[in-house]
């Protein structure tokens, strides 16, 4: 198969996914994944683990798209019914795979130290008319079907389990089969400036892009990705993006975060490791969600230091050296105080640099002239410290979000003055 | 309108979902919304800002489902074509409605302080054969159309304008206009046991589960959730799911959290609240991850005082106290470590309890001895210490998940004791 363009549908399977148990993470790294080696995702389906609407996506699904990928209903309980299904929807019987059963001993073994239940071995039996895809992180197999020329792929659930499916097996495979030119990207990131006065400030530059290219918005905590799309990689296509990449680039040069696909916690990093500097933090209002931002980051230790949520006042006087007369005078939430948090912060942990926060993050807590909302955000360096206020609104969870989203930016070009 | 059962289809629209660039958090939420109505989503669909393919999926839902709720693709820009279409498919035209529009001038107004563009004003346009749901949050209005005896309900993809049309005004007509019979749930949360166990164990109890009550089964990070549902709420048959209920909870007596559908930080917060006593964190592997899944939640100033995000050495030593001698006799991940990390920050925060936590999540920093995925949890109550150790696997962003998860399970207990 050596085509231009490959649809997909992601098929879900779950229960869970349907009374809103579960948020499905799976199918956005599935996307992204796939996109990358060429494949577009047209079609996401989430259905139950009932046996007449699963049949039923298959068929819609393979008339629709060239690939199917499906994860989820391969648990050991009685509810999920897809590899019975799978069997009879390809007109297989089910057989025990050996390589699956020893996979299944060794993780009883090894792992879990716990004797094997009739059910666990069950989880070793496939289709015989599938080619199976050994699961090294968990017990069930993956299952790769053909019929009619479309391509069904079968995966667990479990996140970890179906990455390294995909990673390992099904990525390389797909790509070795399909031969698929791929899809070039290339995104920059804004912020402080809303879609619709982006979209009018470049809307003649996007009405004059080659019809090859394409644009999309992608909004996300006050920021906006701008990505450029093409398929292939001729010498003179990846010319034709690099001309039209810098073209937007000049419009939004004043509102440009970063000229990559990267997130601002990312982006604070890397500059920090390029100068080879330090960072603290001192979180109130925002209660730790900015250290696990940096700290998700495999090697965020070679520049982040720690800090300290001072949630209640003690902690800031006591931890941060946040003076009582500060506190009286202005309140937790206000410029005086973040920034004896952002410098309190740094002296303690002599790194080059600090953020603090504090803020009225909602539901309760506001009040007339500190309504929800209302956010200072302080920085300190070994030379001098700043604060800037922010005002948001509604939910508490975006209201933190958005607080470390803004205060990590402008932590970003208080580094760069 | 007046039925036994409801079925609907969420359809998502826009690319950014199908390139992965956006995790869907609006359909779970929105399941769980219905699901408390007495509406069962069968199918959610994501779809990319193509014509032809939401105009196709309109079509087919709509012979699967009785209601349709379509999020997403009303923004300002060229790519949100939902509304268009909308108005062609239900065979309208587009009009200004004086209620959105003042609405959408108020915001410029009031909150961004802008001058008002053509495409921003073309927001408060509807089509004029659907009944307008205002948009208190946000310039996009919903829409809620009827065809066919089926509803279709289109709001905007951001998630709090969403939320806020449910609430105010979709889920209260719906309930209202269908008379629908309420879905009963009993929830409890087990720690400690697979779900392959778990099913084994409870595979009696199971199958002599009256007809009319469905059990599932909900594993999320090293808990399983066993969830009874039925639906109607007559006195007979609150007391048959009662009674199935306190069975099912004598079965896992041992191995349950708690006997509601509650996040184990939430069952910890309530605990302390009962108590009035107070907690710290000292985290080093979570990196402010337990911190901001307790600050998350609203009220947690009541019973958390703060915490240190410890992670270079230099701070537990500074911060916490943990000694020079037990860092090099042991290293930063060890039992005495994060006993001294529990003790050092329950002392200086004067609070009840205190949660530590050290380990390698990985990819990087494993060693024979102690491999990626190796973790100590440390307690400490005015009275005493101790520690547990953990060993998991694979994932960075999965190990931080779990020891949270499997630390606060362990601080429950530690605290009850």
């Amino acid at each position: 198969m050596s085509v231009n363009k490959l649809d997909a549908t992601i098929i879900t399977i779950g229960n869970e996914l349907l009374i809103g148990q579960t948020i499905d993470t799976n199918s956005a790294w599935m996307a992204q994944e796939l996109n990358n080696i060429g494949v577009w995702v047209h079609r996401r389906i989430a259905i139950g683990d009932i046996w007449k609407d699963i049949w039923q996506s298959l068929e819609e699904e393979s008339k629709l798209s060239d690939i199917i990928l499906i994860t989820g209903g391969l648990g050991p309980t009685a509810d999920d019914i897809t590899k019975p299904l799978l069997c009879q929807y390809f007109g297989g019987k089910l057989v025990v795979d050996p390589d699956a059963l020893a996979n299944v001993k060794h993780i009883f073994e090894v792992f879990l130290k716990k004797p094997l239940l009739e059910r666990n071995l069950k989880q070793a039996e496939v289709p015989d008319i599938c080619t199976v895809i050994q699961n090294k992180r968990g017990t069930a197999p993956g299952m790769w079907f053909e019929k009619n020329g479309k391509i069904f792929i079968s995966m667990p659930g479990v996140p970890h389990e179906m990455k390294g499916m995909m990673i390992n097996n099904i990525l390389p495979e797909l790509q070795k089969r399909l031969q698929l030119p791929p899809i070039l990207h290339r995104t920059l990131v804004t912020a402080g400036i809303g879609e619709s006065f982006l979209a009018e400030r470049i809307k003649d530059f996007e009405s004059t892009l080659p019809a090859n290219i394409s644009l999309a918005y992608l909004p996300n905590y006050g920021m906006v990705k701008l990505r450029l799309t093409t398929r292939g990689n001729t010498p003179k296509m990846v010319a034709e993006m690099e001309a039209e990449f810098d073209m937007l680039k000049q419009q939004v040069s004043d509102v440009m975060v970063v000229d990559e696909d990267k997130s601002i916690q990312q982006v604070v990093a890397d500059i920090l490791l390029k100068k080879q500097q330090t960072l603290a933090t001192a979180e109130s209002c925002t209660g730790g969600f900015i250290a696990q931002m940096i700290t998700a980051m495999n090697g965020s230790s070679k520049f982040y230091l720690g800090g300290v949520v001072a949630y209640s006042n003690d902690l800031k006087q006591k931890l941060l050296g946040v003076s009582s007369e500060t506190l009286a005078k202005y309140g937790a939430v206000s410029r005086e105080t973040v920034t004896e948090m952002a410098e309190g912060i740094r002296r303690l942990s002599d790194s080059d640099f600090a953020i603090a926060t504090s803020g009225i993050m909602g539901p309760d807590g506001g009040t007339p002239e500190k309504p929800v909302g209302t956010v200072w955000v302080g920085m300190a360096s070994r030379l001098e410290a700043e604060a800037h206020p922010y005002q948001f609104r509604f939910d508490r969870q975006r209201n933190i979000e958005l607080t470390a989203t803004y205060g990590l930016n402008t932590l970003r070009k208080f580094i760069l003055d």
